[in-house]
């Protein structure tokens, strides 16, 4: 036991993709290592649209740390909320007391970029964790429970009213999915509610959807989620959420009950007082070997690090993180051994969305798909992207399924109050 | 659509077993069905054990309650909170409004009964809806959570201490359950954690567990639990519970941070006021055909229905609820067709309890099992009776993999606030 305390100690903040896979290139080597979360799982952010779309259990895209920690020994799993980083003395503060570090991986993720638009914050709906997305899909079924009942047909209307702002992947994916919820399930349950009443809108302050994909692919994903029967409305700003509904920049309004944000993120909240350089979008400038300039041994990774490759910040995806939580920790094994870090090299294999049953659209470096094998590809890589081989049996049986039958069992409405772990807490 | 009017309304409150089966009765009759439940889906009770033994997920035992009905056009559902009832104008005053009725079946079944035990309704966890088992499953990860770093022996000591309270056949399932969690994923994933100072007691205040089973059986389920390292008390009588544990009423205290009351059952709350004869443990006494005394055209079933065969009253079980309802809805097919109810007559057909893997007793008729033969039965009742042939191979891959593996992956504590459905509606 008394060689432990010599070895380097690692704390890595954040088990996203970026620390998950930092842990998983430490495992094994020297380094005593502890990974802090706020969470006890790990998520599956690209699918969470699913979980609001009441396509998957919340369980199907989780996964508990601690398993997956399982065969690494010299990795431990704390869970805990971190209050603040002090650089200087090396210790990073938790709501549990203070833990100290001789190289830290800080991977705290993104958060919802709002732009100042008013009331975002307050009454949009968000998809950036797990509670954001059972959130979401307790809204969205509450709203039909409730519009089956009201008799005010202005009223209904608006309940019936979901609007997405954002025309990124999670824009589109989410409208595709919640298009095939309503002429799927919700007309089979809801014999009371009129489907074709239902007006699902996508809104993009942008002339397009998809801004990083080929003009082709965007072209496509446009035309199918309007056959699709969503309301794409491209070049539109929206100036005002309120708890009724939304303001457009040109003056008119859309009365509804559910608002989703999706058109932007930014760098965690802890960043911008770190005292560390921070970019536009709150992020954290590194170095190219993803180092932070005054300190040697703290890297970021993720989306809340600012890298530019070709003199274009990386983008918000999960592949950007899984290569950098992997170089930061290598880093930190060369650092070790008394070796020099290495630059990290992002190497794009492309990207992807899904726009429904059968229809997605993916580039793979040069070459673009659309249609059905598009979507294939798409299933095969985020199934196979999910952590725990039981979990890829259980979505592999929910997707079945919802395909052979379009019908989806999973609809709770999930219990509202599980505060009572906190209160027993502070009793 | 004018026939509709002409049709007799039955309202159906609550959609457990006995109003399930009340509305599958009635389905495809001349009757105009309304089924209410505050909650959008049918929860699969005698299960909620293995929900907070972190074994399920909420999925997995409860079923919406839409699709159940898909195939009864005559039954409509209405998620509501039910007020009171007004039996003189034939009303059930919602949160959303009034409901008349010309016939009406009252299934809200039962709630935890505290029989006066100081602090018993405020500190322990119940184990009544699928929110009681998703608060008591965080509540314990937490509390390992939270051992895992504690440095003080006695605060360790008190989270790493599981008291039950009640030894019939929640309490007996629970104690087993959490008992293989400990020695299966708790020992694999809390490397950090001694397992063999988890303390799991199960409190009984009489002189043995499962009061309504065979003797036989009774010092068998002792045994086995014993077997599994579970501190069985009997004759033990708890006369308090705070926030840091419980005290007996030979004065001696054990300081835990969980209690979980499931030590006895009386009727919904809302009997009490409703001006009808109740019975000692809070049950409204019916008629022999299920109708109330002064209402003809009200029938109670379930839990919340007082019946006595031979003398004693009927369990608080799932089949008494299922034949009852069934009973009920006959008999109103009755009235309607102008004839009179007949009286309810239940068929026990026998009664069981799970203690662990490969371990359970059953009684069917005169007929008494034990050990493996008595789970593979326990297991096959019990997934047959589980709504939905999805949920069915979901639990069956679950109990599967569990088995061959001895390992959970179901292990998330799940968003603790996810109340920004109520929030959003008040805004």
């Amino acid at each position: 036991m008394v060689m432990v305390s010599d070895s380097p100690r690692v704390v890595i903040i954040g088990a996203g993709f970026g620390g998950l896979w930092a842990a998983r290139t430490l495992a094994g080597s020297s380094a005593d290592v502890t990974l802090l979360d706020r969470n006890n799982y790990h998520t599956f952010h690209a699918l969470l649209y699913q979980v609001a779309a009441a396509e998957l259990e919340p369980s199907d895209i989780s996964h508990p740390i601690r398993s997956i920690l399982r065969k690494m020994p010299n990795v431990n799993f704390t869970m805990a909320e971190v209050e603040s980083i002090d650089f200087a003395s090396r210790e990073v503060k938790t709501g549990n007391g203070s833990i100290p570090y001789d190289y830290l991986v800080w991977a705290t993720g993104s958060r919802s970029r709002f732009y100042g638009v008013e009331g975002a914050a307050e009454h949009a709906f968000q998809l950036k964790s797990l509670d954001d997305a059972i959130a979401l899909r307790n809204h969205i079924l509450c709203c039909l429970e409730e519009a089956a009942r009201e008799t005010s047909p202005e009223r209904r209307q608006q309940l019936l009213t979901f609007a997405i702002v954002g025309g990124g992947p999670t824009g589109v994916e989410l409208s595709g999915a919640l298009a095939e919820l309503i002429r799927g399930p919700i007309r089979k349950d809801y014999p009371s509610i009129d489907t074709k009443k239902i007006k699902v809108m996508l809104l993009e302050a942008a002339d397009t959807v998809l801004s990083g994909m080929p003009p082709r692919l965007q072209g496509y994903t446009v035309k199918q989620l309007k056959k699709m029967g969503i309301d794409v409305q491209l070049n539109t700003v929206v100036s005002e959420i309120t708890g009724s509904g939304l303001r457009l920049q040109d003056g008119s309004t859309i009365p509804c009950e559910t608002v989703v944000w999706v058109s932007g993120v930014c760098g965690d909240a802890m960043a911008e007082s770190c005292g560390l350089p921070i970019a536009a979008d709150g992020r954290v400038h590194t170095l190219p070997t993803l180092q932070v300039p005054d300190y040697q041994e703290v890297y970021i990774v993720g989306d809340l690090a600012y890298v530019e490759k070709d003199g274009r910040p990386l983008p918000y995806v999960a592949p950007v993180a899984m290569q950098a939580g992997t170089a930061a920790a290598q880093n930190i094994k060369r650092q070790i051994a008394g070796q020099e870090p290495l630059p990290f090299r992002y190497r794009d294999k492309g990207s992807m969305a899904t726009i429904g049953r059968k229809s997605a659209v993916v580039r793979i470096r040069k070459y673009e798909f659309t249609g059905y094998i598009a979507w294939v590809l798409w299933l095969a890589i985020h199934v196979f992207n999910l952590i725990g081989f039981r979990n890829r049996i259980l979505v592999m049986i929910n997707w079945a399924w919802d395909y052979a039958w379009h019908e989806r069992a999973v609809r709770l409405i999930l219990p509202s109050e599980t505060c009572s772990v906190k209160k027993s807490y502070h009793i």
